[in-house]
């Protein structure tokens, strides 16, 4: 059950609402609704007296089942923080950094090369999900320490994988935003132990996950307390195998209609190949993506993991400087604003 | 085998070669390879001394199967011509008009409203395949005839579908561009019969077709003596329902990367969705699409066919006038030009 | 809407019901309901009065929209004769032969090789589907000679595919049964034009159709007068490209849930693998197939086309005995029955 | 590297390569071939001298990446037993029991029927991953509790699911194999933690994995020190929607060619249809596997969960007589065996 409260009478009637619900043993959580008021969750049905209370705007009793999460609760768009950056704001968010972190060194100077091409947030692996036991699987705590020393000397918040639960308050000590990987989309203990860590959550979408059961997933961390919520398309599996995986850019304007959460796209992962990505990230921002993520090396071909897909800082620029000119024209943005970022592009 | 001959010398060495390849009773065929040469596909092998010729630039024994499709043949890219219109060139086209043909009235009214909003051909099904034999089929040669009568009065060009072999010059004689849908993609007999027309192929992507089984479906028809060949990418067939189909873009910059021949996206099967139509042919266009196919309808929910896709005049003119800024914007054309287009639009 | 006669009143009533049906200008169509009596399926509503004739057992107005291939008309399982052989009856038929017809002495031996071997009709492809324009496309109308005369002396009934309008007299006249294939499940004309032809059509579903556009496409035959429609799975398109397809068994028992037609499996083509074959044959079999087509070669790695699919006429020979002795155990015959074939075997 | 060691000096000779192996800093681990002698999977290339031992049958430098699941390490097939069940054996395994577990008493009665029935392991869900937050998501270790009592009631050894590498001891220590789930093929933590938990695994394949993904999951149970893996099929996602899941049976036998590891079928959750179940599990059976996990109720349409592809356990007893004697036919056991199954079913 979904109730939505008027601005004037939002705090006292909400705290009603929530408190017969729990009382009758109901889970039930609240959320701005976006235009002033409250929404709040109720995950079951209340009797009619006890949402009966001052300022409800409406009551709706048919929902979709990631009720935390639709634009049923929320119309409108939520903006996640992560640090300075906002993420679903007016700009697109770009994150970019190496596929696996290498050593101190290199990061930092990945980081460098990365925020001077207009990278906002620094990505990279620490802990790496391997198909082959054999595999490299991430330098674990040394490669924390080496991003977060990265974010020290450039200012840019730091976004990483995290594979279990009980990694989850360690990699949260070191980064700025939990990444849960499309393999662990539907890892249940996962979600929720991610939920309660208190760091903003990057929710890839499962390789053969329908657009529902991505929101169901993002819906585990909402209803686990945490509403800084970001979803990342990052391929499908599809028979077809001339790439590596089909970067889905429908997900990117259908999310937008059914959750008021932000959403970022994964063209590195997506396509699997290098000369695909530059194309695809203009299309993931003209889709409405609020930000990508980008396998970004100074030499691709050297990098450890991903070679294949990962682009040069040169590229990243290029994506960044079109990207940011794309969104400003598609979104209605003064013109003379437009300009002045094709003349210095 | 790929011959490539010099400027200089095309003309006397390309002769030579194709008749020293049909005496040795090889399939061959010619082609200018987009800069001032010539190319020459063989299907099979010329002994040493039979390509041996003045101007010969490179000879390629290892070469796609697709051969008159493939950038190996011809490094640049392809401009289709249908009337005045260029496919491929600076400008992205659009094609526009109503699912099926229901009257010459409401045909004539739709083509009108669709040049008006920036279309710079008409699209219409008058033989439509459709999954149950008890469904409208199309209205047949009359609904050439209207789309003929449609074309006199505004100007458009006419591209529109044929089903089978003897169709092809019924439809050809009424219609600019003749459509294989996706359903034909395999329809080798069909393809075969369009090559030899005389009019240019739009040839619609099947729904589970690799990219790879889509250029040699190209192939089909250039191999039949017809160069004029655009693809179009219109959805494929993925687990997830919360689409009609999956409009793939990552096809549109992989076409580009391996023919020479020009690619638009057909956003409105590739989504089935009137909702995601607007976001996803712009994401066509940053992909690199040459152009757009649309179902358009003064009242979309009363359309015959294809109600739940179709967009209103009033979104084609918005698709097409940002589509236009995106592109130059995109292409690096002056900024003065994009800041024309943005003020007017 | 379907109608339900009884059988004493069949006759007459039926008359009376096909004739309402066809004033009024719906498409009506009679069929036996496998239980003595009549089913009628009508494109459309008849009024009240008009299906009110004596004998009357059910009338459904809402109804699977492939009225005539669904068990709702016909709640009984169809038998279709191609020759001596019936198809859906209590023993699998076996179907086997070369990928194409070679030459004459070729095509001859084999059959000899097949009906040694148990196989009770002949498969073999005179014109043949290529993804390449390039590759052999089959012997064409001599290769339907080289299969008549298979026929004439072995006995054997011949399948043989056809894949345009044109040409489906043609191989009526060679051949005992038309194989629609899978590139042309949604090939409507073709549907339509076979459905004329008098002869049973073997209807190959796509590979990536669902169960009920398959459905509908058996209803397009059935539609154009043809009630001897036997579905054939030959394998799916997968994200799984370790078999060439995915050979979907679900499929069968699904299918004899919705259809009273027979169906055939074709592990050959489901599989890509000739090691495969023989256990995905047996489990097509066990999964309520009412046959099996299968590529047959004496030397397998010789075949023109499909050689890594292809088996030897000892494994068809294997197939066919463990296959009849599975089915008669599934299918509850007397056990000493099955005593036989287990000691002949 | 993959290095043979024959029978005679196996004991001495694998312990040379495998000390060499360390002392390189190699991964290696031995097992048995099969036949007598020792295989040794190495994850790296020993130099020269260090595998130069006497009894050495083979080397193998290119091989697998799971070469310790690979046939090539052991071309045997491996028996997995669990209490006194031997699955891989000749004989199919059953598994049989509630989606979820409900309560002490249900669950004793469902493992008296399915005992009675044939069964020879009992299944239940005690943690369960749902799509859904609000979901029930099982009874937790009471539910473990109810599985240990109808064990020690009925003596069926029980397999049940573990989903986080926390939970591993816990579930370890009252059931007798632990299960992976689809959704958790790729949870390498858990795989790993599950690899020393000295019990059997049943590892489902993800429901878009590819066979050598699911190889490799297997790889780091086996690299973990537990060769008791049995893998289970349970259906992959495609575009078709008429079943919930598409048993891929394709599946089976191809892993019979690539791995010695024991493979059971789930039609329960690859069909998800009820009306399925027993076709497709007798087709399992058919394309080689070695045995069957079904989801039994009494009262199907009232289990808490995946009602609509729960069966009776009448159904149950039909499959597994159906079943045994199938499987006796195709593998070839005496005849009077089969027979004495046919008189007494």
């Amino acid at each position: 059950m979904l109730v939505r409260i008027a601005a004037h009478n939002a705090v006292t009637s909400t705290e009603i609402v929530l408190t017969n619900a729990r009382t009758l043993g109901l889970d039930a959580r609240a959320m701005s609704d976006g235009q002033g008021g409250m929404a709040i969750g109720i995950d079951g049905e209340l009797p009619d007296g006890a949402w009966d209370v001052p300022g409800v705007i409406s009551v709706l009793r048919k929902h979709k089942p990631y009720m935390l999460a639709s634009r049923e609760l929320r119309d409108a768009r939520s903006v996640v923080r992560v640090g300075d950056v906002a993420i679903g704001g007016d700009e697109p968010v770009v994150m970019a950094g190496p596929c696996v972190i290498e050593n101190e060194r290199d990061t930092i100077e990945i980081a460098r090369m990365v925020k001077e091409a207009g990278a906002t947030m620094l990505r990279g692996g620490a802990f790496k999900p391997r198909s082959s036991p054999y595999a490299f699987q991430g330098l674990g705590e040394p490669g924390l320490q080496h991003l977060a020393r990265a974010r020290e000397i450039t200012g840019l918040p730091v976004v990483t994988e995290v594979m279990e639960p009980d990694q989850v308050e360690l990699v949260a000590d070191y980064s700025d935003m939990l990444q849960i990987g499309a393999r662990n989309m539907s890892n249940f203990p996962l979600l929720k132990r991610a939920g309660r860590a208190g760091k903003p959550v990057l929710l890839k979408r499962g390789f053969s996950a329908t657009i529902d059961e991505w929101m169901m997933s993002a819906e585990y961390v909402l209803a686990s307390g945490n509403p800084d919520v970001v979803l990342c398309e990052r391929g499908i599996r599809s028979f077809d195998t001339s790439t590596r995986f089909t970067l889905d850019l429908n997900a990117v304007p259908l999310a937008r209609e059914l959750t008021h959460l932000p959403i970022v796209v994964d063209p590195s992962h997506g396509t699997g190949r290098r000369s695909l990505v530059e194309r695809m990230s203009l299309a993931g921002l003209a889709a409405g993506a609020d930000g990508l993520i980008l396998e970004v090396h100074p030499n691709p071909d050297q990098a450890l993991c991903d070679a294949s897909q990962t682009i040069t800082p040169e590229t990243l620029q290029r994506i960044i400087r079109k990207g940011h000119a794309l969104v400003q024209l598609l979104d209605g943005e003064p013109v003379t604003d437009v300009l002045t970022t094709l003349i210095t592009a």
